[in-house]
């Protein structure tokens, strides 16, 4: 097994990070990956706001969390017994936006991110709930900063060091592949 | 720079295969990656369909250029000019199949399949063309043997060994990232 295929199988779901910024040149390698991503015809419909700004990422995180404590108390509790931070602590958010009706393109840009970073050592999490930050109070100050003029959210890496690097990667459940021929 | 980065970096879109099988265990390791794919909530709304029916494969590709012969020439004659096969006289289609409104996840697999097969030094490109040998004549045939009940085409990745192993990936447009912080 090479050791792109040792990355895919052994990249997880990191929840809990250190709080430790991640190296510039790090970070710029896993934002060459996420733009070295196919799309169709090439297009790239799609754009990467990384966001390094401590203070925007806590923001974003406890407007969410307030948001989240009075509209859904199953994903509040979640959190909360997560650490009780939306962003589990990281230090760094890849937010991909994107334009309207390309959600496949960005899953793919979506996957070299988590993996670029896998790659490097670095803890990291898909996270969707990202998109609530925009539904906040503050919601239209975040898009200001963070969405271009007709492009919107997409979806989020989050990435770092992580606290426990022996996260667990799901099982791969070979019973979702048939064979034709 | 390390092996993964390499492989997102030096893949790229091969659009003419020898047509030579794939070894299996190498469609094997492949479709282990595609399985391994993170997915919101670990939902998994996929499955992984590995076509290597050499007589389905020229099957869904003839009836598919007869339809674009007659209701879109402008891909037709691309095609034509490509070696006039939609798929490239590819050995093995990764069709994943999806629940309805899983794009995003259906992303993030078609790129560990990509990913995979670029690791392997396998020619591939990701073919969303394949879509269209559904709404053929044969169409309901297709279906019936390639998508379970539940679920819709969501991509495909075409892999094999390419006629030219140097193709050339898109240049990484560093201008569609953008720092805070």
């Amino acid at each position: 097994m090479n050791e792109t295929l040792q990355t895919m199988k052994n990249r997880y779901s990191c929840r809990s990070f250190t709080g430790e910024a991640v190296a510039q040149e790090e970070v710029k390698a896993i934002a060459q990956a996420a733009v070295q991503a196919p799309s169709a015809m090439n297009l790239q419909p799609w754009k990467i706001v990384v966001i390094q700004d401590k203070a925007l990422i806590e923001e974003m995180d406890a407007a969410t969390m307030e948001l989240l404590s009075r509209e859904d108390k199953a994903a509040y509790e979640r959190f909360l017994n997560r650490g009780g931070k939306l962003f589990y602590n990281a230090p760094c958010i890849f937010a991909i936006v994107k334009k309207a009706g390309s959600d496949l393109d960005c899953g793919i840009v979506t996957e070299n991110i988590a993996l670029a970073a896998s790659s490097l050592g670095l803890g990291n999490v898909i996270c969707g709930m990202a998109a609530m930050a925009f539904a906040t109070k503050k919601g239209e100050t975040f898009k200001e900063r963070i969405i271009p003029e007709g492009y919107e959210f997409g979806m989020s890496v989050l990435v770092g060091h992580a606290v426990n690097r022996e996260g667990a990667p799901h099982e791969a459940d070979m019973s979702k592949v048939t064979y034709i021929g």
